[in-house]
This record gives C-alpha cells, structure tokens and sequence, in this order.
C-alpha cells in the first residue's frame, strides 16, 4: 500500500509543513521508521530529536516546527498516529461466516457479518449482534447476549446469562463469569453460596487475556463502558468497575468493591473486599488497598497510604538500619550525662 | 415457582414467627428482597435494621424477635437460606449425554447420566464417575480417574494419570497436571527434570477459574477435600494442601509447601518452597512467608511476622519520616549539651 | 523395565563402587526409592545420610564413597539423574498423526511425524517442523511458524505470525500473542494502540501454563533462547527476556522492559515498564522493582533495594513499634535535662 504525504493529512485532518507528495509505504516507531514510513513524535525527548529519525515524514503537535523534516501538525499526535496505523494494519476480517464445525445450541439469534470459527459451542438461547467475530474454541453459555462489534479471542469462556455490550473486545483464555468465591463456614467446611447473578460488560471495554471476572452472588457484576483490563487480572463477584478505568496486569479486585470513573490500578495491586475507589483515583503497583480511597487519591504501598507519604516513607526505609544505630548511640551519649548528672548531684548531695 | 413460608420453615428445618401461608417466590439480597421473597439476616449489622427490608420474611437466628416481619428462626440463617436459593435455582442438568462432537480414546470407562460436551477431548483409558458434567472444550489426558457428581466447565485440561474425586467442581480455564517449575542448572543452562507425579484432588473441592496445579516431581501434588481456591491460584509440584483450607485470590504456592488444614491464606499472598504453614493458620493479604507458621497463627507483611506485630509496624510506617526528623533534632540538642559540657570542662581544666 | 546398574553407569557416564549386577527397575526420590529402584544424592546433607535410604543403588558426586552401597559416580548427580529418570520415564509420543477433527487453514505446510490433536484449530499459511507436538484444544493463528520439536499443551493460543523456535514446550492454557496494554487518552476515554508486531520464542524454551505473552506494538517481543517460565507469568508488549533466565510463578513484567541472560526473577515479582535487569541479576520473591538492575546484582523488596540492605531492612522493621518508644523516651530524657538546664541558667542569671 502507498499514499502520499497529503492523504495522510487529510485523513488527521493535519497541516502539513514539507513536501505533500511524498510516497508513504508503512507507520513505524521514531527509531525503526524508514524513509518510506511515517512516524509520530509528541513527547519533547522525541520532538527535541526529530533530526535523528529516518522516517520519511513525522506527525507533530501543533505550531512545532522542524524544517528539515516534512511533518503534519495535528492536535494529538497519538491518536493521528493510530488511524494511519489503522490504515495500513486494517483489521483482518474472518471469513469463516459460521462454520460448520462450531456447535450451535438451540434458539440461536445472531445479526449480519457475523464469523464463528471452529470448535466454538454456543449454549441455547443465546444472542449475538452484528458483525460479532468468535475465534476458535470459544465457549459461550446458555442465554448470553453479546451485541454489536465484539471480538472475542481463542478459548475464551462466557458463561450462561452474561450480557456483553458493543464493540467490546474480550482477548485469549479470559473467563467471563465464573462463580464467585463465597463459601459459607458450617462446623469446620464450606457450604457453597449459589452464585445467581450475571456479568455485564458495556460497551466499548477492552478485557486482556487470562482474566477472570466472576458473577454476582445477585444481581450483576459490571463491567462500566470504555474500562481497560491488562492480562491475568482477577475481578471478583459483585465487583462495579467505573467507566474509562484501567486495570492493570495481575491486578486482583476482591468482592463487592465499587471503582469509580477514570481510575487506575497499576500493576499487581490488590483491593481488599467492600471498599470503594473513587473516581480519578490512582492505586500505585503492588499497593494494597485496605481502606477505600476518596476521589482523585493517590495511594501506594502495602497497605497502602497517600502517595506522597509512601514516597517519604520509601526514601527513609533503605536509612532504617542507619537510623536504629543513630539511636543507638544517642541512647549512650545521654546515659553518659545522665551518669555525669547521678555522681554530680550525688557529689552535692554528699 | 411459588411455595408458602410454612414449607420453606419445614424444608430448613426452622420455626416461623408470623404469616406461614405467605406466598414466596424467590430469594434475594437482604436489601434487593421484594414481598414476595425469601432473604436473610445473621449478622447484628442486618437483624438491627430488619424493619428496613422490603423481603415478605427473613430467616434470622434462633430467639431472634420481630413482631412487624414474617420470620424464620434456624440454627444457622446463612446455611438455611443457601438451601432456600438452590430450591429456587436448581443446578442446570445439562443433556448432551456423549455428545457426537466429543473426541473419546480407547478404553473409555465411564458411569450412568455422564454429559461429556462438544469439543472435549479424552484420552486414552479415562473413567468417570456417575453423573460426572464436562462443559465444551475440556481436555481430560490419558489415564485420569474422575469420581462421581464432579462438573468440569469450559477450556479446563486435566492432564494424563491425575487423580479427581467426588463432588469436585473446577473452573473455567484451569490447569490441573501441568509439569512442575523443576530445572537443574548444568553450566549457564537449565536441564529440565522430568515431573513423574500426578494432582491429585480429594472429595467435595472447588478449584476456581484461571489455576494452575503442577504434577509432583515424585509422588503427588496433594489437594485434601474440602479445599476452595479462588481464581489465578498457583499451586506448586510436590505441594499439599490440607483439608477445608481456603486459598484466596493469585495466591501462589511454591513447591513442596505443606498446608494444614482449615487454613487461610487471603488473596496475593505467596509461600516460599518447602514451607509448613499450620492447621487453623491465617496468612494475610498479599504477605510473602518465608518461614512456616506454626498451628493456628497469623501472619501478615511482606517478609510476613505474626500479625499483631505487623498491625503495630503498620501504624509506624507512615510516621517514620516524622519519627527520622525527630531524631536528628534530639541528636541536635545533644549535641548542643555536649558541646557545652566540653567548653565548661574546658574552662574548668583551663 | 529392568536394567543393571553397570548399564546405567555406562548411560550416565559414571564409575560404580559396588555390585554392577544390581537389578534396577526404576527411578524415585531419596526418601521413597525401594530395593530395586535409583535415586541421587548431590547436596551434603543427602550425603550425610546416605545409609538413611532404602534405594538399591545411588548416584553421587565424583571422590565421594559409601562403603555401605552401590554408588554411581559422576561430575553432576542430578544431571545424571535425569538421564536414568528419562530412561525409565520416555515421553510419550502420541499417535493422532494429523487428527481429522482438526481444523486446518490454506496453504499449510508440515514436517515429518507431527501430531494434531482433535479440535486444534490452524489458521491459513501456519508451517509447522518436525516432529511437532500439537495436544487438543490448541489454536494457532495465521501466518505462524513453529520449528522443530515443539510440544504444545492443550488450551494453548498462539496468535498471528509469531515464530516459535526448536525444542520449545507451551504448557496448558497459555496465551502468546494477545495484544499489548497501549491506549491512547483521549479527553476521558482510551483508544485502541495497533499492535503490528509478534512475540518471538527463541530455541529451547519452556513457558508456564497460564501465561500470557503479548505482542509488540511494532518489531517483537522476544523471549531468547534457553528461558524457563513458571506458571502465570505475565509478559508485556516489546520485552526481551535474555538468554537462560528464569521467570518463577506468578512474575509480572511491564512492556518494554529488557531483562539480561540468565537472571532470576523469583515469584510475584513485578517490574515497571521500560527498565532494564541485568545479565545475571536476581530480583527477590514479590519485589517491585521501580528503577533498573545492573548486571550481578540481586535486589528485594517492594521498591526493591539491595539485598544485603534488604535484609538488614527486614531485620529492623519488626523493631520499629518498640524504636519509636525508645526516641520517645530518649526524648524526655533529654527535655528533662534542658529543663534543668534552663532553671540553672536562669538561677546563673538571676
């Protein structure tokens, strides 16, 4: 595929400062592009070396300028990018139509353009939308409803009930839907609480591969529109997840926890049962979260603490072992007066 | 489904205070019961504002009073109304019988009202037990033996010669019989030892969504019955886990770890290799062990310490900066005493 | 299977002392070998306690005697070992040949002796190399290619054009080539990043079940040769794991991270994106590693921090309740003397 330089620019809807004709073949990154591709630069330690890259056109911000380079101005550089990048890495569309080695229970719906590959099994009454892809060996359950524009990826598990929205993408080996982990004492075993509830993920989420996000107990666990999941991420029962959050790898979510809007959960954090997250929090890696945290926190540590604090906390503990022998010694100075002090006074006393 | 108050009291066992010929029609949350349902109360937090459910009666605790409600009275009102939700939502009995879609090996065995779904995959010389429940896409190897009233859900893979007993259910996506993390350095290289050992898994356990259980190097990997793991749990070669223990959440499990029974080790807690960690023992969230712990202890942080004194290690961390301010101040005014104290000897040896 | 322990000598390359007629039908561990079986003794305290076994013969380092026993002497007992344990133990070749109720793509093309599974679902231009292993369940993308001597466990998802070299093992429910975590902001919401690039799996590699190993956004994320993955090891989009290191269970690595040659990251470490570890480095079990590793060093802890100041770190934390009490006192102590101090100075002035 080639397109010239001012192509692209109507497609950004960017300004261009250079040669328009220029032939692009590919998108790369600022050290891979070639003099055929075209590249983007946004932060300032890529603008302030935009000589160094080969590639053969740069998208910038707007009012940079680099007269040695031909460049599109835009407003975001990122998101310009990402439309060239899709348009010449166009996403494959399946062919499979529905396969004929799927199985397909009973009372099936599903809209147009709608691809089952082999080995899928679709429970009874289920419902898919238009334009829904299902890779191989997808399992979804009895009276699922997926809507339009979903993908979902290899040897994934829907179970029954689960709604699933529009244009959500669910990627390898996640599990929507499992039991929830609620077991109740009798004597010293767990009798197992029946686990009644759905998952419902709205529209436009994004669920990475390995995740397991259980039903509720009742009613639902929710997935709001536009949420972000990195691979291996545990969700937990009754678990609302705000819209346009992000979850980050290994991130664990205990029971009933409410996460707001716009937060973020950085890597291998954990969330203890109940709390809630607030909107436009952020939760450090590793954090653990034993105390919910107000609207546009941000907490670090385990357990975790406003991150400020965990900063200062962070800098002294490596001094620790300094410190207990600076005690130590303060300890001694002061006895050694305080002994002065005892033969002084006793010396006056006598 | 529709049944009086009077049938339910029977059925658990308990004693109504109130109308015995309401009309139920299902069970629900405590604050999501409607007139014509079932919910419950044990905890003070609920019986305390009992007047506050909309629910058309409540199964409370023996003695408990409410003159304005139509109440049940048992010995346990969390396990009673577990037995009031599985009336109202009986286990699905799925009827693919052998489904033509499934691959079987040779010398399959197998026991009365087995449902095997499309696309699992049987080795060779596998025997099930009566009423035994494979959901699509599960992998069973050669040489396994599964008990009776055991359910499999979907994209699960049982690998060769492991041991399932009764009443065992395992999650979507997990892996039981996976090879131990077993290498032996031989110069800058790593030579891998074969895992001879099996999983075995005793009566009435729930393995959770998205595990992985290695085989033992020798022997077996031992889960006892009645153990629950959450989802994303990690359980090493060689590792026992004793009975009606609970492992929370991506909680990981190094080999030859010895768990006691009716332990609880809560989400993201990891034990080093070849660790005990005692009956009735508690390991807190997301703590690391590096030394067992003994019978009945608790343990918390990461390295873990008895839990009481990491509460109190804890409430110290955030004060340390203070505390290290503190510190350079005394020594300050320290100093300022020593100082004088040397200029007034001076004076004196002057 | 019997042989006699002067043909296992012969196979291990190793010197009997004793009886070379010995009968030996199989292999097992120090504390369980019977009369009839071989085990190995390397570390001193097996050796201590050599007589302790019941096993019919020994293999043993080189120099090292026991009167008592037959013993086999070699450079690296475990090593040797191994042979003996894949003498009696073979791998299994499995006999599917290329299964029927397999889903193959166009332009397929195969070595010699592969075996595929019922329900492996190949997608269109995949070459696979000889003697390629292929278990049920398994789905491999378009445009794959995977050398020869691989086996790959069931449940497995290997996504479009990436390249799988020799001798690789991908255990049960692992995912290679899921998508990077990358979203662009914009205002609230999060777009989609393309990711163009593939995972590329050197030589002599064995991955974990449960893994997940995203794609690059461009160019590959590149596991080399010789590395070992524990179970639910999480790989980001665009790292490179060096040569012979090992990622134990439950390990997290942001994108972009480069990780040395043979380096140890323990259990539930997590390292932050775009940093570098060391060739050679170890980072401690459930460490966060927030800044790079150099080469050789090992580092512990959540921020990690030298381990030798780690431990020294770890020593004092559990002191911190009654050091806090001790500046407290210290304080008063001092205060006291300034008190003193001031009244005598003010009686000196009065």
């Amino acid at each position: 595929m080639e397109i010239t330089l001012a192509s692209i620019a109507d497609i950004v809807k960017g300004e261009i400062s250079g040669d328009g004709n220029q032939k692009i073949r590919g998108a790369a990154s600022f050290e891979d592009a070639k003099g055929d591709e075209i590249t983007f630069a946004s932060q300032s330690k890529f603008l302030k070396k935009i000589d160094e890259t080969d590639a053969g056109a740069v998208i910038v911000p707007q009012n940079f300028q680099a007269p040695m380079k031909n460049i599109v101005q835009v407003d975001n550089p990122q998101i310009a990018f990402i439309k060239v990048l899709n348009l010449f890495h166009p996403a494959l569309k399946p062919d499979y139509g529905i396969s004929q080695d799927a199985y397909i229970g009973k009372a099936f719906l599903c809209g147009q353009d709608v691809s089952i590959a082999p080995f899928c099994a679709i429970g009874d009454n289920v419902t898919l939308g238009h334009r829904v892809v299902l890779c191989p060996n997808v399992v979804i359950g009895d009276n699922v409803i997926i809507g339009n524009d979903v993908k979902v990826f290899p040897n994934v598990t829907i179970l029954e009930r689960c709604i699933i929205g529009n244009r959500v993408t669910i990627h390898a080996g996640s599990v929507i839907g499992s039991d929830g982990f609620g077991f109740a004492p009798e004597g010293e075993k767990y009798i197992k609480i029946p686990h009644t509830g759905i998952v419902q993920i709205d529209n436009d989420v994004e669920i990475g591969a390995g995740n397991t996000i259980d039903r509720a107990t009742f009613g639902k666990t929710w997935i709001q529109s536009g949420v972000k999941t990195d691979n291996l991420v545990q969700i937990g029962h009754n678990v609302t997840v705000g819209e346009n959050s992000l979850l980050v790898g290994q991130v664990g979510i205990s029971g009933s926890v409410k996460i707001g809007k716009n937060a973020i959960l950085a890597g291998q954090a954990g969330i203890a049962g109940h709390l809630s997250i607030g909107n436009n929090a952020i939760v450090g890696p590793q954090a653990g979260v034993a105390k919910s945290v107000p609207d546009g926190e941000t907490v670090s540590g385990s357990s975790a603490m406003p991150h400020r604090l965990w900063l200062r906390v962070q800098r002294i503990l490596p001094k620790l072992p300094e410190l207990g022998k600076k005690l130590s010694e303060v300890d001694r100075r002061l006895k050694k007066f305080e002994e002065q002090q005892n033969k002084s006074n006793g010396g006056e006393n006598g």
